[in-house]
């Protein structure tokens, strides 16, 4: 017997029935939401408790056998793809909030809680949990990919808002990471370093994340904009006044067409800036007051406004379901989104560059963006049997990551590195890829946890 | 000749006079604000660029000679000590704004400018540095002990406002973290693990930080409370809101005291809430206006505002002095600033049990604290020559630290560890300690990065 074989053997004896080698489940395993290959684990594990993981790591760390962590699936990177095959471990059966802290403004949750889940049980508290990916992913692996998405403008992102973990390591023991306090300075930020460490140091078996009072008033809003330019050069004069917008979304006008068509809205076919303002019913009104007056200073309008919660709700369920929407456009295809995040100065000409390459290469794209955080994507589709169609997505992909490092950017604003932009790591970090190279080495020395993802580690 | 009498002889090859050994010098640099031992180091280095500081630590590398970072020297737990001799690295030549990027809202510095300098240097720009730890601390010395202070209830500590570094590391290699993008996903967070890591991992020689724009309006204002345990639930009936304090602070009766006597000012010698709202005017007016409400349900006031710039400024510089204010009560005394950092909800039991403490033990102690955060500190002083009367102190700091631990806190929310909180590091961490000790082995192997601070390593 192989190595993952022996592993699964000794699992199952732990684990019983809490492990499937059967290959219709590994095989949804094996799946992604964008264009990745099928790289299906050997086994799935569905372990209940952290005890449990540990016993999973320790057997898996005794025969060198790949672990992968699962949250929902909804990864654009292929972090939960299994490359070299060995044992998926899926956390939704770790799906409690473990308990509500108002008074203090935190939840302690296990991984496997998906983010709506855990917003309906928070609801008759007050309070929120701030962090909007869109997707319905676990709160466990947006910790991992250091996830954010619409309200990171104003509420940050994963890496702010959780503030204490619980973590198996790659030899199965346990450790705590922060604490429950706002701030320390008691020691090395392991919890920061775990955040956004896509599984390669770790499991999160338990997280303490931050809460937010639900605010007062909400107006949300939408605007045309002759331009996309126009459009980002409200945003950034927006962000230098200093209005504390709780999202600010640009939505171009191949986007606007696809949720238009998905939705059932009747949009103008502009680029599009979609708005939300939390506050005191006067904090609300002057902030979306100023916010007016500098649209118009940028050609922008009108405004249309939405009032009732009812409104709002769809009008973001609109732009969630941006990805799904433009997908349907292209029946057959597979999608991929990129990821850049530069300084704001440089969105406007990042995004106008990114339109021409579009234009230049004939190749169809929506973009859509967290414009506030400097954050945009581009959507594109290729046909899965014709791998030049996905070569110039590529290539289209590299031009904009490439572009993001040349302006003092980031190669992922929230998506994470997984499979997908591991090519691109070394010109993002230069020499600082071997401290990262030797961090993995010293945190998981034989390469068990989530190989293949982030780092190519010889 | 030693170890380190060696390196020196290197270092003066490469820096010339760039280097002292005198005792007088020496002496000034094992000099600290607080109760520690007299450590001064061998030699004190002057780099003026970053190759320097490489020059340095790789001939420190060879002869295994400790390493200390120095900025200012305003620490209060003994991190720029040389317990174990060696050379002090003294930055305070590399203290050049590099580049400030204003529609990108940050600013590239060098680690010896001091705060104030920067702020200075960005008056012009509309625009400010928000961390404030209210002495005049260097950036590098601040970002090295993850500092924050007044404003970090509204703007977040350096943690949050450092976004990328560069550093050179223990063998003298020079990295570079992070980016100029506001987020990112691209693979670990190095710059949060130097960030804090108290010189211990590398020297940071270059910071990208944020900056924030001026508030349109700013209204400051003070306010008694008939006791402290009111002035706290006030606090966190405000921050349960939502209210965005830019400060709120509590100072005792014993610094009032101190702080009267000090500052030439008449408070009522009662606890007192310090404040500052910052936004638009009509913000500002709505959010002091929710205060004031709030305290009045708690029993405070009169509200006495400060409207005036100047007087906001003298209102500052008073709390700002607070530590040199309670010093001078008590001449020919050592200071202790202890520093813990609870969940919100536990603040005014780990206030009222510390001044229990100082009843039962007959210690006088000034609290001052950042309560937005849940971060306080009891200032204690002793007799340099009566060893039980720091002891004293320090048994009292001790319980405030085990008590932070018991209700899910810190034991500094943003001094750091240093010298002075090293016995603690085992009960806040647990198991994660050794992960912490293998980390900076990784980094360091030979430990000479700041030798005897943060960690004990064997």
């Amino acid at each position: 017997m192989n190595n993952i074989t022996l592993a699964i053997k000794d699992i199952r004896k732990v684990l019983e029935d809490k492990i499937s080698t059967s290959k219709a489940t590994c095989d949804v395993y094996g799946e992604n939401e964008t264009y990745f290959d099928h790289m299906p684990p050997d086994a799935v594990a569905y372990p209940e408790t952290t005890v449990e993981v540990s016993q999973i790591v320790k057997i898996c760390a005794k025969h060198d056998c790949p672990i992968i962590p699962w949250g929902v699936g909804t990864s654009l990177e292929g972090h939960s793809l299994a490359p070299r095959g060995g044992v998926t471990i899926d956390l939704s059966r770790m799906n409690q909030v473990l308990e509500i802290k108002s008074e203090d403004l935190l939840a302690i949750v296990q991984p496997g809680l998906a983010r709506e889940k855990l917003n309906e049980e928070l609801r008759a508290t007050g309070l929120f949990f701030p962090v909007d990916p869109g997707a319905n992913a676990s709160i466990g692996g947006m910790a991992a990919t250091r996830a954010s998405g619409t309200t990171a403008v104003r509420y940050g992102t994963m890496r702010e808002n959780v503030l204490a973990l619980e973590v198996v390591l790659a030899d199965g023991s346990v450790i705590r990471t922060g604490s429950q306090a706002k701030k320390s300075s008691a020691g090395y930020d392991l919890t920061k370093l775990f955040v956004g460490s896509e599984g390669t140091l770790g499991i999160i078996t338990e997280l303490t994340i931050s809460l937010k009072g639900k605010p007062e008033a909400v107006a949300a809003g939408v605007c045309e904009f002759t331009s996309v330019k126009a459009a980002v050069n409200a945003v950034i004069s927006a962000i230098q006044l200093g209005i504390p917008m709780a999202r600010i979304e640009l939505i171009d006008e191949v986007s606007i067409r696809a949720i238009n068509a998905y939705s059932k809205l009747n949009y103008p076919e502009k680029p599009h800036l979609f708005m939300e303002f939390h506050g005191s019913d006067i904090g609300v009104k002057d902030q979306s007051g100023t916010m007016e007056e500098i649209i118009e200073e940028f050609g922008g309008g009108p405004f249309r406004w939405s009032m009732r919660p009812e409104d709002q709700t769809k009008l973001w369920a609109a732009r969630h379901q941006a990805y799904y929407a433009t997908k349907t456009l292209f029946p057959g295809k597979q999608g991929m989104s990129t990821d850049v995040c530069v300084p704001i100065s440089e969105l406007a000409k990042a995004i106008t560059d990114t339109q021409h390459d579009l234009e230049k290469f004939n190749v169809i794209g929506a973009i859509i963006g967290h414009v506030g955080d400097g954050n945009f994507h581009t959507l594109m589709f290729s046909d899965p049997n014709d791998p030049e169609d996905l070569e110039l997505n590529q290539m289209i992909a590299d031009r904009m990551a490439k572009r993001a490092l040349e302006v003092g950017g980031t190669i992922t604003g929230e998506h994470g590195i997984g499979m997908g932009k591991i090519k691109h790591m070394a010109r993002e970090h230069g020499d600082a890829m071997s401290l990262m190279v030797n961090l993995k080495r010293s945190f998981d020395p034989k390469n068990i946890m989530n190989p293949g993802k982030m780092l190519n580690i010889n």
